[in-house]
């Protein structure tokens, strides 16, 4: 178990601690004054100096006046992120492959999307592996050094194996190991939604908030992510935040995991794009469609607006559960959830929380999705970069930059 | 927002944290030895050594001879907990002031049930610290340090201001700062369920899991606790854990809450003890009393069985979505919950999952909650034993020391 107080550190670690923690603060902000670094880490100003010296040193950062200050003194020099290290983001979905090049600070610098009908586990690597060799080759001033994998299914928690993506037709597929080899760097794979809701938590619409929960509806159903003192809650195996599966209705239609009146059965994506006539439309088209559509019939009882008004009844439900279990900071929709909720009128959405208990509902604000399409793969280099941050000694030997570090 | 991947240490930090670190562990196991310490720590022995000098030099600790050990080689040394040190657990309920005085180990020393009538939040301030310095004198060896409260209702984290506890009629009672005056110790108040979780979590039955569950039932509702990665959920402001107002039908009864069928509005306690006829009975007379009448039964479609089938469905209903968001290792059910789980057919029992996620299903394990009726005092020693255990120093001067803590 987990020691949930405290973890003891000797020297070495204390060094490695001390750069991850400036690195990982460069990151989450995209650049950050020393002065700031100081202050957030509790370190003295010489340590921080040696520490960004060491990172300067071997390309994870660089350093510049900063520009948008104009108060008295000498300006505190604005460390800031640099493509020197990148990391590969992959998302195979039904019918592409998404890969992308991005750098600290969750920057997309390359993206390239291949389109592949339903790929084989193995097909999705090669072609993965194929287009980061291809990406890396463009970007010659820069080194890949670890790959993330967002997959839309369960993946077991520890060695990235998916157990189950029914849409590809996964099953037990070790993807992270496979990815590996063919890369030779390191590779980690996690659940699409699981890391769509990291992204916004570190770099959308849940930036600031340290309990997120994170809602995404897409063709295949809802999936979910939740973050608890700014941490992805994972779960004993790395299955949680099935959203999508909680019962809402006990008398409810069935559902496609084999129980009954799960949130996913009834706020289906395909009921809302049936209701605005469009057969393929992405979010943003079934966003703009359905208020248009709700503004048009002007009337709560249209075709349309009673679609919404079901749907976020029931997903309302769900809030409700959700928030009295978790006590959130805030909740984000996404996909054809964000839709539902800007589509809804501001009556209808003010009162989806008025059977949650008071103290907790007056805690939460909901918002949408702020990243849009990028949000996977910004969230499936967060797993790649998760490594690289937590030990930057690996890739920056602390005996060649000869700084101390505390 | 808290830095999720690693924070920064200097040096005095380290000493402090390895001490911490120590102390921890042997708090959780209740003694570990050296040769275990230096395993769970990663820290050399002469450091291990140096720490544990320091902690029995300041009354925290003893060392002997481990005496179950039979192997071949020189025994290492046990490290156990004494009772130097203490604190106070505070639990005031409807009719009484439960006082204890926990050790290290969480093992209650002294305990005093004082009744009282629906005590204001200012008798229960002045019962409790009346009591505590009643047990301290009858224990001259010991010196209480801090305090810990497990209130039945909403407690705000932060600051333990109880917001609302609604069957003792208090509204907004600064009740931690209260206690810390009247004892002039530090002072901590939360919500009982989430402190009997811990408790539970540490000591009891989700020993050894790293995410658990924890559901509670008694007469004033169902609560809860959720353990993640070996943390407490408390929420943002402190509200987590509300399972019994999860919605399982949105068609169901009102809740006291307002919202319609919550959980507890559905699975009362009052309903048990009613079917087999008993006015107030604590929960193993409860127990004994449904084991009882459905063997009793012998017959499934019984009064008594029916009710217990009914409301184990609607249990199974709330527990199925719990373990889809959070994919648990263990949940345990304690109060009216753990009678009705074990009044439950054996095959009633193993389908109350089989419309959770597979996955999630078979990772889970359900238990019946193992400390009874102590585990909210433990739990609330848990919460006074937090700032010590974080912090040992401050009682136990470094410098006086004269040890080296790494």
């Amino acid at each position: 178990m987990p020691n949930s107080r405290s973890t003891p550190l000797d020297t070495t670690a204390v060094r490695r601690r001390n750069l991850s923690a400036v690195l990982d603060l460069v990151h989450r902000r995209r650049g950050v004054t020393r002065a700031d670094l100081t202050r957030a880490l509790g370190l003295n100003r010489s340590t921080i100096g040696d520490l960004v010296g060491v990172l300067v040193a071997h390309g994870w950062v660089d350093e510049r006046d900063d520009q948008t200050r104009s108060g008295v003194g000498r300006p505190s020099p604005l460390v800031v992120t640099r493509d020197r290290w990148l990391v590969a983001a992959i998302n195979p979905e039904l019918d592409v492959i998404d890969v992308a090049l991005v750098s600290l600070g969750g920057e997309i610098v390359a993206r390239r999307r291949t389109f592949v009908e339903r790929p084989s586990a193995a097909t999705a690597v090669e072609v993965a592996a194929r287009v980061v060799r291809e990406l890396s080759a463009e970007h010659p001033q820069a080194t890949v050094l670890a790959a993330g994998v967002a997959v839309p299914g369960l993946v077991r928690r520890g060695d990235g194996c998916v157990r189950l993506a029914p849409r590809l037709g996964w099953r037990d597929e070790p993807l992270a190991e496979a990815l590996r080899e063919a890369l030779g760097m390191p590779a980690a794979a996690a659940n699409d939604a699981h890391l769509g809701s990291r992204a916004e938590l570190t770099f959308g619409a849940g930036q600031g908030a340290a309990s997120v929960l994170y809602l995404n509806g897409g063709p295949s159903g809802i999936g979910g992510g939740i973050v608890v003192d700014g941490r992805p809650v994972e779960g004993s195996a790395g299955y949680a935040g099935e959203i999508g599966h909680l019962s809402v209705d006990p008398r409810g239609i069935a559902c496609a995991c084999g129980a009954h009146g799960c949130l996913e059965a009834l706020v289906p994506r395909a009921a809302l794009t049936a209701a605005v006539g469009l057969a393929h439309p992405d979010d943003d088209e079934l966003d703009a469609a359905l208020q248009q559509a709700v503004t048009a019939e002007g009337d709560a009882t249209g075709p349309v607006s009673s679609i919404v008004r079901e749907q976020l009844g029931w997903l309302s439900i769900a809030l409700r559960s959700v928030v009295n279990l978790l006590n959130p900071e805030r909740i984000v929709l996404g996909g054809h959830l964000a839709a539902l909720w800007r589509a809804s009128s501001a009556d209808d959405r003010a009162a989806s929380l008025a059977e949650a208990l008071p103290v907790t509902a007056t805690d939460v604000r909901i918002e949408v999705a702020a990243l849009g399409a990028q949000r996977l793969l910004i969230g499936a280099a967060e797993l790649a970069w998760d490594g690289l941050i937590a030990d930057p000694t690996e890739v920056v030997p602390l005996e060649a930059a000869g700084a101390s570090a505390s």
